[in-house]
């Protein structure tokens, strides 16, 4: 059941600001990610790798942490203000949410806390600049992804992710229903900053990260990605894609990292800034939702995905099964 | 000089929505935006034509009023609430501005009114539902303009252009400054919506538009464009392009419609909702603000532009004359 | 078993020209070809449609004859001379194959023969002008075909299609052996007009056609050619794509048309016209040879394909199955 | 006046092969052509730079020789057949042509001879392998010119130029005639290996190389030459374009290298194996001939041009001036 959202959320969140990966062996992280997708190493450290995109003006919009297991450490907004920090702390304290304040590198004040399924979430205002590469076009390299867009996450409950997100002023773009399962919520699609998604979530096991997602200028780069992936080494990290998708119109490509993490890359969607815009309504019956062009995807797509630590995964709710894997 | 906004804005413009121009000769227009450029016609009356964009879910993004003169009879901004078109009425009204609520069809309450240098403006909430074209690609034609952007304006005082817009909450984003001429505002750029801007201002004779843009998702839309277009007879409507201009990164296409109104075509910006951004400055000597890749533009695109009715227009306060024009 | 061709062919063959199909329904095969692909009608007879593709400055590139069953009648060819004619008429009879000048509509003198497994074929040198719409973009449409590049054969003996088609001057370009059938030629890629082929044959139940291809200059037309078919009806007609074969570096799309006939779209390839280009060879066991990307075709990509009337069709002389289907 | 040319030409040219450059700093010269450009290096010798393009299986498609002055040693060709030099030698003499064996590196036997206007012309058959780079994604950079197309050159006797090179072989494919001139021929366009040319001549006071040419899968390679090449300090080297050319159809992006040798990059021709192929005739007077948007050209790509060594400039024959420069 979907709601409209009109009440004034507690604090102001701006944006998805990155992921924060394990990442078991950082070497091959910075070459599938800097030397082949293209990002730029803003730092190495002997625990960590800060990475950005070409058009991001701050130190990472993506950390690498060397860890035993490829768990997803955090998922991190930037919020408005200082102020909202002192907001968001008071409200997830009121939720009895943990709530407490850490130190992160190259990052001001942050909020470390979890959403009502418990997936580590962090917040903070400010960053530490970094030189934009949007124009020096000399430093572009492999798949030119401009910026972070959203993450999407397999929830055990949509209806419970939903309703916390909506909460916190996430506006719903699209959505799935399940008929077969009165009209139970199968996905939702939420936004802050006036695209399809900062945030989506999909039933199936979890809490986990399905994906983080880069935007790319154009099907070139899609194309090129493939090319120059398939060919340097990476063909079995190549999981789906080039496809379309009939939610959110996104032209997609997903890949997995050398840690299994799955990134997607992708291009074209539209604006959702208007105030009265009224969701899109998708039937799960409806495949095209997922695949425009009728393409299956490979089954580990609808199975695989990143755990958070310490976090239990639970099967969902309701079973609806996807259709078109192969 | 700029500054910073950190007020909370009078009331809450969303983006902006549509021009209304003056037509000489609707079938003229038509055969232009519908059959040439892929303007999706919602509704033609014996006085005006009504066109929107691929993506458009209301009635219009683009409306030509049948009229003796090649005018622009208003820009006109979608806010968040009905409630803002009251805010906005008492706050032009304090201003000395004339405001006045007037029938559009098409539309909800419309409020009337003018900016500080005497541009008419309009102001509405709601706006009747139309078919999303997105994924109907069948009806795709022409250059498959997919958005409304930004209006771009000449004004002979950006100063005061900038702080009255600025005061309605627009956030720059990006500046020109003319170091001849004491460091005065040459040019601003100015949004609401999430990217480069939802107006801008150059300085110039005025005020006066000096174009519309619409969102393309990529090169090959600009391409087909100029291909189509010089092919059927209208070669002398292409004014400038493809180029990139250094600000924004626009990649960019100049045409002029039947009536001499100037339309952009456009690719390609960044996305500018983090409330701390700091405005990208650039110097007027610098030529690759406005060209990239170094091509001169054509005289008339720095002179040429489409007057306001009865908008007195006078010469601009300082004087550097554009580079590069040829 | 691969041989070098030095000899001067009997007769000059200067590139594939159209396949003639049969169509059930010749209003479907219109809409499905020139209203969604964009093919241009240059003729519509009782009996026959004749459409030809951008670049084309003559009568048709491909024909679709009023059928009850969805056959090839014809893979046809263009010479260099009107003498050629003769000289192949006098070399098929010398190998003992059928040869009779036919009437065929829109073209000149034309000899109908077939091949050593009994593909039917036709030659002729001239036929009737027709408009190039390359310049004429406000006649673009779907997805802006350019013109004819390949026909793909099943062949159950690929040795022997390999060295009759070698013996008529066509040249190898790049082929596949199967090691586990003591290298044993599997397919083939042939060539006269300078790029990677004018046809292939590949091991399978045959002799029948896989399809005949496209060119087109952009994968935004591939992307929009998905888009359009999916939305307007013909999902089920996208089989493959889009991908990258390993062969020929070409970026595909498969179709199928309303009556089954596969068409590919494809653009990329590269240029062949040294004598003494060395052909690319590919292991059977190399998946990357027909999807670079490691997608998996569906199985019909394998099994189904167009026959040719009266033509009985064997099983292949070789069994390895392909790999990846899904 | 243009001519049929169906008699067998003397000796049998494959295609352009590549041209011999004079460069006065060759670590500049690799710097533009091999860091921004994607030139692959094949080898560096004290005296020269041997460069390759992506889809080339051979040692060099471009060679820049250390020289005081910015000439154009050689145009290169290959020809289909040891055979055919010693044909070629023959000829040439037979023309009172100079005509001497010379030896190259990274080649087999070269004939060194001039054409009819003293352009220093070479011809080979044989040359040392290298790896193609088509499908090694990885070393994709820049430009990712796939192979050269064609030379294009001034000539002070278009007529001349046209009759020597069909004598050889070459076909016309289009032509533009002046009407102000007695319908002289003003430029023509003659191929071999089945695009829209290998060479060119156009009006003007020569002989002088004009350009040599680059041909790139797609529009998105032309537009990041220009981003690349205009923020890394080469902005100065973007002579003209992003524009369409009427003639050939062709995508055009034209650069000065280093010592002001004119490259263009070109995507989008067509084919021309038709024995029967119509040339196509452009007047003068048609502006979009050489601007098919309308774009003026810069008055230095009319005037500019590589000198031949030791071989006299004089003024053309017939005076009309190009139109549209600025």
């Amino acid at each position: 059941m979907i709601r409209s959202t009109t009440n004034k959320p507690p604090f102001d969140v701006v944006r998805c600001s990155h992921a924060v990966l394990g990442a078991t062996d950082l070497g091959a992280s910075e070459q599938f990610y800097a030397q082949h997708l293209g990002y730029v190493v803003t730092e190495r450290t002997p625990d960590a790798l800060y990475l950005r995109n070409l058009e991001c003006r701050t130190h990472h919009s993506l950390v690498l942490q060397r860890l035993p297991e490829p768990t997803c450490e955090a998922l991190v907004w930037k919020v408005a203000n200082e102020d909202d920090l002192d907001l968001a702390s008071r409200w997830f304290q009121s939720k009895n949410l943990p709530a407490a304040f850490v130190e992160r590198h190259g990052q001001g004040r942050t909020l470390r806390t979890c959403d009502a399924l418990g997936m580590p979430l962090e917040f903070y205002f400010s960053m530490t600049s970094a030189p934009c590469k949007l124009q020096q076009y000399d430093d572009y390299r492999g798949a030119r992804i401009q910026r972070l867009d959203h993450f999407n996450c397999f929830s055990p409950d949509v209806q419970k992710s939903y309703e916390f997100w909506s909460e916190l002023g996430f506006r719903l773009t699209e959505y799935t229903v399940s008929e077969e399962s009165n009209n139970a919520l199968w996905a939702v699609w939420l936004q802050r900053k006036g695209g399809v998604h900062d945030i989506a979530f999909t039933n199936g096991r979890g809490p986990r990260l399905h994906h983080f997602a880069g935007w790319v200028p154009s099907v070139s780069d899609l194309v090129h990605s493939c090319d120059l992936l398939s060919t340097a080494g990476y063909v079995k990290n190549i999981e789906r894609g080039l496809g379309r998708h009939g939610i959110g119109n996104a032209l997609f490509l997903y890949l997995l990292d050398p840690d299994g993490h799955r990134i997607e890359l992708f291009c074209s969607d539209y604006l959702t800034v208007d105030p009265d815009l009224v969701p899109k309504r998708w039937e799960f019956r409806d495949a095209r939702r997922q695949t425009l062009w009728g393409m299956p995807a490979p089954r580990s797509w609808f199975e695989h995905g990143t755990p958070f630590p310490n976090v239990g995964v639970v099967d969902p709710l309701i079973k609806p099964q996807p259709v078109l894997a192969h």
